[in-house]
């Protein structure tokens, strides 16, 4: 656990350098805005789903510079839906990853617009020949990535998680509002590298099931440390999903049948690997990483 | 002149056909989030940039179903640029085009994600084997339009529209401020046709050149609208420019001296036009439409 860790830390500082290359600073009139994207993205995180991308890449021995390329774009897009979750509109958080959010560090009019350019840029990097030179491949990677992010994803479970908070929803609703709202994203990072080595179907489809099951006992930790954890060790604010009302898996289930829950996804998620041999060995690591984080 | 706004609310009918099969109602919870997506592209609207989509394929005898589609993608962004806008924390607008806007409709979490979902959308419909049977097509015009809509281009505008309020323009400023808002944008409306037909790096370039002329004539007359029209006439709140202390062509060049200058962007936009013959009459009827229109 302690070697794997190095890794995703090592991982996250080249998703890092990849993203500071993408957002340069510029010394126009609106450098307010590429100050704040830049702020949003460069900001520390645990770079989770960039770090799939990365590790479903391996399985496929892709060279490393492009699927860096797609974990940016992938976090570009992350980075966006905290920025706009984040509005006083939304749910009003004032701090992340333990600093002021982009709307009280810059302003709301900023975070709106900066987060509109991040999206927008997920989408530019995609498309630019960089990321591959098969046009059917980064094709294929912006309808996935749009697919993901947009209504039938996760701004759809967004907006089902604002619904919630008057309307709360039983366990398959839950369920469902947290596959379109995280789940979705983590699945294209999952399948990301399969799409970019054109893979069969089989496998593309194995490891959407793998990053799929993944992503819900992850949701599921999430929302433990919600519970349990302390605002220090977490970076945010916490207890704050119960006082809003919402509807988690650990409110539906309890504290005990959803670390259950999280555990039993994570082994169904391994299993889905069984087909790619050692070269699945760094997702592998990260079912076991993904129950047993502290933060 | 007649008879070129019968071919414009034509097309403009075919768009909305288009938009409408884009944006079924939905089933789910998540109603509310297609609702207002739906209340934001369908209320109307000239659909000049579509139209110039639909115009600019014509040059090349494209089919005209997948141009719909491109110029589908472009309302899109349109639409979920004008939700964004007229968010209180940006220019605070509560009528569009007649009506209320969508956060005042709906909600303001609720007009975040919509615009955030139908930008999603535009790529999702560009990215798709529908709009074009070649992927390097695809990418281009994904790679295109991200340029236009993004930090470098229609958000950057708007970030510096916003600081020129308190930090009024010069006239060179304001020209980079126009072209970067929505200057970007319709140069890329201008050239998809081109992009979609694989034209030669000149012919598309040509296009390029005279939407961007095009594009700074049509925001001349919009701002002298602005000054000049009635509310009813324009569908929205006038004089808010002046209101806000916007810098405009206006407001640095004076009412007759922007007139002077639409008419001559107008003429310069045409000319780009010489190579193309007849197939570019549509667009040619569009530089005189755009210094002549009345709302």
């Amino acid at each position: 656990m302690v070697e794997f860790k190095v890794r995703l830390a090592k991982a996250a500082e080249a998703v890092d350098r990849e993203l500071e290359n993408l957002l340069p600073t510029v010394p126009e009139l609106e450098h307010r805005l590429f100050d704040a994207m830049r702020y949003a993205v460069l900001g520390g995180g645990k770079r989770l789903r960039p770090f799939l991308v990365i590790a479903g890449a391996e399985v496929f021995e892709l060279e490393a510079a492009r699927c860096l390329r797609v974990a940016a774009a992938v976090e570009l897009v992350h980075a966006y839906s905290l920025v706009h979750d984040d509005l006083p509109c939304m749910d009003d958080d004032d701090l992340r990853r333990g600093r002021p959010t982009v709307h009280v560090q810059f302003d709301q009019a900023t975070a709106v617009l900066a987060g509109d350019a991040l999206l927008t840029l997920a989408f530019e990097v995609l498309a630019d020949r960089k990321t591959s030179p098969d046009p059917e491949v980064r094709t294929d990677l912006v309808a996935g990535l749009a697919r993901a992010a947009g209504g039938h994803g996760m701004v759809g479970g967004q907006v089902l998680d604002l619904w919630a908070e008057d309307n709360p929803l039983d366990e398959a609703g839950t369920v469902r509002m947290q596959r379109l709202k995280t789940g979705e994203m983590i699945a294209f990072a999952g399948e990301a590298g399969a799409i970019m080595a054109r893979a069969r179907p089989q496998q593309r489809q194995a490891l959407r099931m793998f990053a799929h099951d993944l992503g819900l006992a992850f949701q599921i930790t999430d929302d433990l440390l919600d519970v349990e954890g302390s605002t220090k060790a977490v970076g945010k604010a916490v207890g704050k999903d119960a006082a809003a009302g919402k509807s988690t898996i650990v409110s539906v289930l309890g504290v005990e049948g959803a670390r259950d829950r999280a555990i039993l996804l994570s082994g169904q998620a391994a299993a889905h690997l069984d087909h790619f041999g050692e070269k699945a060995n760094a997702l592998r690591a990260l079912c076991e990483f993904v129950i047993t984080r502290s933060n």
